[in-house]
């Protein structure tokens, strides 16, 4: 029970809470491992529409082993009682649970620390802060809906190495290899919410389902950024209609935004600053005069320098995939 | 004696002749160790102008200790007498050597075999192939000038994310950081020379030496691509002029030629398909509607693939550097 065992107990609740990732928002993808005697008892994951909470999977997995018990959760279990479940604090202290270990406080106002407090007046030992940069990452979808009021928002490009994501003549099938494109069919699963814009919908028609085996029933809602529905670009029941960046906020049940292009739409969301993380997929090819990302309202150079920090790198086939994470300060 | 060991004692003396390297063109920069009895007892690198040869001075320091010994040379010793002094093949046989090492036959006319014959014919054990890629590397310009009558071409870029090399008001300082700078500063002393055209000529007056302790004065030759004189480009006796890229075949004493920018005359030598090697220096920084690379004659997407393979890659400060080689097939 030191830190190291906490630390990797709490690497696969959060591995768990990933499960959940584009289907139950508004609510938070948590993952919950509960150990007893160094043996897993129970698991669980935030389920699709948001409940039940991974706490109340694990723990009736768990049923008596669950007494005595340590519970690792990538998230501060609620405090709030919803017609549809108790509150999982109080699920918590009724199974006689000896430890809770959370990665991160909720910042839910009706919750935002009750849910300890409420264990730790039961008796219950609470830990806080183990595995917590992890977890931020996990529940970015949920946190910056709670923090800035808007879904946490992917930009993916698919580039040459001279930054076009096209020739002069539009066509992009394919830059990048079969291995970057189903590692980004994988990211649509994990979205809410997948956006394009209109010449990009009119143009490629693009499906934007999720194209992988096991995962078709994981295709997100599929949102246009533009000031008039677009000709042709599929069914338009299947559409939501957005006029500018900003308007994202707006969109329900909607945690995770995947924005896929064209380069106006990354260009608008980029000069709005509303871009947390960049997903480059980049091919080892040349094009020359193919089309790239415009203006997006840099002033000048110094400007451009702090604001992405690489937060992944890997080789897929034989193009090189970055994400970097937007450092706000 | 084994193969690995062989392997070892060849990447050494390689290393060696990286030290000739954008001093000694027309002649390879061939690196010599000789070993006996498992200690080393010579080494050498082709000096500065061509002469003397690695052999040459890894014989001299070895004296009468190269009598029975190993000699490993990154390229088949010459077979030809200059008035600049004589074959390194006769020098191993009256040296008495037991046994050569070579990485690569020497493609020159006047040796292309001969150098190993003379040494075979003596009754001198000679082998070949061990380390012959780095080899090749190590020896690009001298075996690229030797093949296909001009200089090996390094196109050097710095950029963006999003492939832009400068702002849309030209501005491009500094996009790399100071790491990257620095390691462009050694790339700038491996070279023989370094071309930029005209408006990068005009506007940046670029200085084009070599900024780094101790390496002041490998400074190499610079040269404009233009259709004319550039104002303000530094002192006119120091440009060397040419009119298109085919006209580097034409350059005496240049075998390593670094393409500094702008992206007109990157373009420019990507559309004559005449860039062995892409050194990109990538920052983590997004700039939008900058400058980036031309038209390139690129007929369609396939044709892009296949033509680039990743060298190297390393970090450098905040910066990726990344070298690719043109597959030639």
């Amino acid at each position: 029970m030191g830190p190291l065992t906490d630390a990797r107990w709490m690497a696969a609740a959060i591995a768990l809470g990933e499960r959940g990732r584009g289907r139950c928002a508004p609510n938070p993808n948590v993952g919950c491992v509960i150990v007893r005697d160094g043996v897993v008892v129970g698991r669980g994951w935030t389920q699709p529409g948001g409940r039940p909470h991974a706490e109340a999977i694990a723990l009736a997995e768990a049923g008596e082993a669950a007494r005595g018990a340590t519970v690792y959760t990538s998230l501060e279990p609620c405090a709030h009682v919803s017609e549809r479940g108790p509150a999982c604090a109080s699920s918590l202290v009724a199974a006689g649970v000896a430890r809770v270990v959370a990665a991160l406080r909720d910042p839910d106002p009706r919750t935002d620390g009750r849910g300890h407090a409420m264990l730790e007046a039961a008796g219950i030992a609470v830990v806080t802060g183990i595995g917590a940069d992890a977890a931020q990452r996990s529940l970015a979808g949920f946190l910056t809906r709670q923090a800035l009021g808007r879904p946490h928002v992917t930009l993916k490009l698919g580039l040459s190495l001279d930054g076009a994501i096209a020739m002069a003549d539009g066509s992009s099938r394919w830059i990048t290899g079969a291995e970057a494109r189903a590692h980004a069919h994988v990211e649509r699963a994990k979205s809410d919410a997948i956006l394009v814009g209109r010449r990009t919908a009119e143009a490629d028609a693009p499906v934007l389902d999720v194209r992988l085996p096991g995962l078709e029933d994981r295709s997100p809602q599929r949102i246009l950024l533009a000031s008039r529905h677009p000709r042709g670009g599929g069914n338009d029941e299947e559409w939501i209609t957005i006029a500018s960046p900003s308007a994202i906020a707006t969109l329900e049940g909607v945690d995770w935004l995947l924005v896929e292009g064209g380069m106006g739409a990354a260009a608008s969301f980029l000069a709005a600053d509303l871009v947390d993380r960049l997903l480059l997929y980049r091919a080892p090819v040349l094009i020359g005069g193919g089309r790239m990302l415009g203006e997006i309202g840099l002033a000048d150079l110094a400007q451009a320098h702090g604001r992405w920090r690489l937060a992944d790198a890997r080789q897929l086939g034989s193009d090189r995939l970055e994400a970097y994470e937007r450092v706000r300060l």
